[in-house]
């Protein structure tokens, strides 16, 4: 373990940047170098929250930094990362498209890292993330079967933004609601501009691409806002066979905050980056568990294993 | 990958080297060299499921051998593995006790296996072994509260012996049954010798340090074998903290075949160390998930993550 704490910049500040901010504060071995934000130089008034936090608009202006966690937009990390990664600084992102753009990433991360030794931790939330983590080792336990990953309930960001974009639509609200073996309903809240034709709305969102294979149901509410509500969850099942032993039977479920896991995972995650991993890039089946927590090997594996 | 199979050899013949002969089989990337058996020398007729598989004395006698499965009793671990280790052969144990003696195990398995190139993973069952990955996981999701590992029902060994070894017991089944927040009653079946005295028997067992701080019953019943049945359960919660935000809650459970299980996570944790690893002992929490597994890293990352 490094004695002095681990300096960490967070990079944009939303929903993400926020909670990222509490938990690198909430770490004993951690401290906060200050917060990346396109804007500070705007002279706009800083949220009161930030206060007496450094709000630059370059990281080189927070003097040594560890390990940025990039908490924008997925869209931006393929660009953001091999900045800091070019200095030296480890990335924690929490990129959220599954496949083969998440592998692209990771392989071009990867050779930027080894190249300027620096550790890039990739899609380190918990769907990608830590329900990665239990995919596979469900799959370790049972490598016959099936597995489900339920979502919800909880907002869909994605499908929100795009029953937002619909015309006639002031705000909207995706809601995620699990019905059972992976399969999913949408409940789409939205709130009509003036004069808009529900029926047309309700229309335009059943038909686009990204409602149209699932259940959609749509309302119109007089207020987005007063919907709104940070929770989530995942039941991931898996029944399988374990060597010749079918029936082997297995459940994983939380009920969580967000933008709080997402955030805290990849504050555990920098801890890695910085400590433990070699330079190039890497998603979290890759990193051993135990190099996510602080403390000595010892301790740790005496009180969890 | 490796394109010729590992080769496996199973060491000792019980209920866990049975079900570790048919998660080799069941292996794509794998092949069974054979099984090693004090016994095998001396002239015993074979069990009928063994027929057609190589059954030795000495490892030296199944050709080249990747990696040896050590499937003895506990007790027997700190001994057998040095043997295989200064050979060149990979272990993988189920050690079962938790704390001092396990990080000791790890500790003496780690230099041996330094200095003669070869890979120890130490505690692969289900506990030790996944729970503490999962444990080690919920405390890097939310550092602060608090983790029940709630067992059963299931038959516990190390019970049922202790309740066998009383004077007038001629066989014991103790069932573990989880009354939450990691408390446990014990259910103990005892069959007796003719003319014991069942109330002595009870108050035998009921006193001994291993029964004496869990509500035991013990119940004398006509046959042990009736009652046999090697399923098992745990149920893991976690409540805690992420960063600032509280009541982040987690739940982890199975319900399963215990020495198909473990026997498993045995030979998924093999082939992490035959072709992940570099020499030295490790407990699960300190490999990557994803080693475990076969196929390439790129299929299994768009896959899974």
């Amino acid at each position: 373990m490094a004695t002095t704490p681990l300096r960490i910049a967070v990079v944009s500040y939303g929903n993400i940047g926020r909670a990222a901010i509490e938990a690198v504060q909430a770490a004993s071995d951690m401290a906060l170098a200050g917060v990346v934000r396109r804007r500070a130089s705007a002279g706009q008034p800083l949220p009161p929250e930030l206060t007496g936090i450094p709000v630059v608009d370059d990281v080189a202006k927070l003097g040594h930094v560890d390990v940025a966690l990039l908490c924008g937009p997925t869209r931006s990390i393929p660009d953001t990362a091999p900045r800091y990664l070019r200095q030296g600084i480890h990335t924690v992102d929490s990129f959220d498209i599954h496949g083969a753009k998440l592998w692209e990433l990771r392989q071009s991360l990867d050779a930027i890292g080894k190249q300027h030794a620096s550790v890039a931790v990739v899609s380190a939330g918990w769907d990608p993330g830590s329900d990665s983590v239990m995919r596979t080792l469900l799959l370790a336990l049972a490598p016959r079967g099936l597995t489900y990953t339920n979502f919800g309930p909880g907002m869909s960001m994605g499908h929100s933004v795009c029953a937002k974009s619909k015309p006639g639509v002031k705000d909207a609200l995706s809601m995620t609601i699990p019905v059972g073996t992976g399969v999913h309903r949408r409940m789409v809240y939205v709130e009509l501009e003036p004069g808009a034709n529900f029926a047309a709305v309700e229309q335009a969102i059943k038909t686009d691409e990204y409602f149209a294979h699932d259940d959609t149901r749509v309302f119109a509410v007089p207020s987005i806002d007063a919907l709104k509500d940070m929770g989530h969850g995942v039941l991931m099942q898996r029944k399988g066979v374990s060597g010749a032993t079918h029936n082997q039977l297995f459940e994983f479920r939380m009920t969580i905050n967000n933008p709080a896991l997402t955030a805290q995972i990849m504050v555990s995650c920098a801890r890695a980056a910085a400590l433990r991993l070699q330079p190039g890039a890497y998603t979290m089946p890759e990193i051993p568990p135990l190099d996510l927590l602080p403390g000595s090997r010892e301790d740790l594996i005496k009180a969890l294993v």
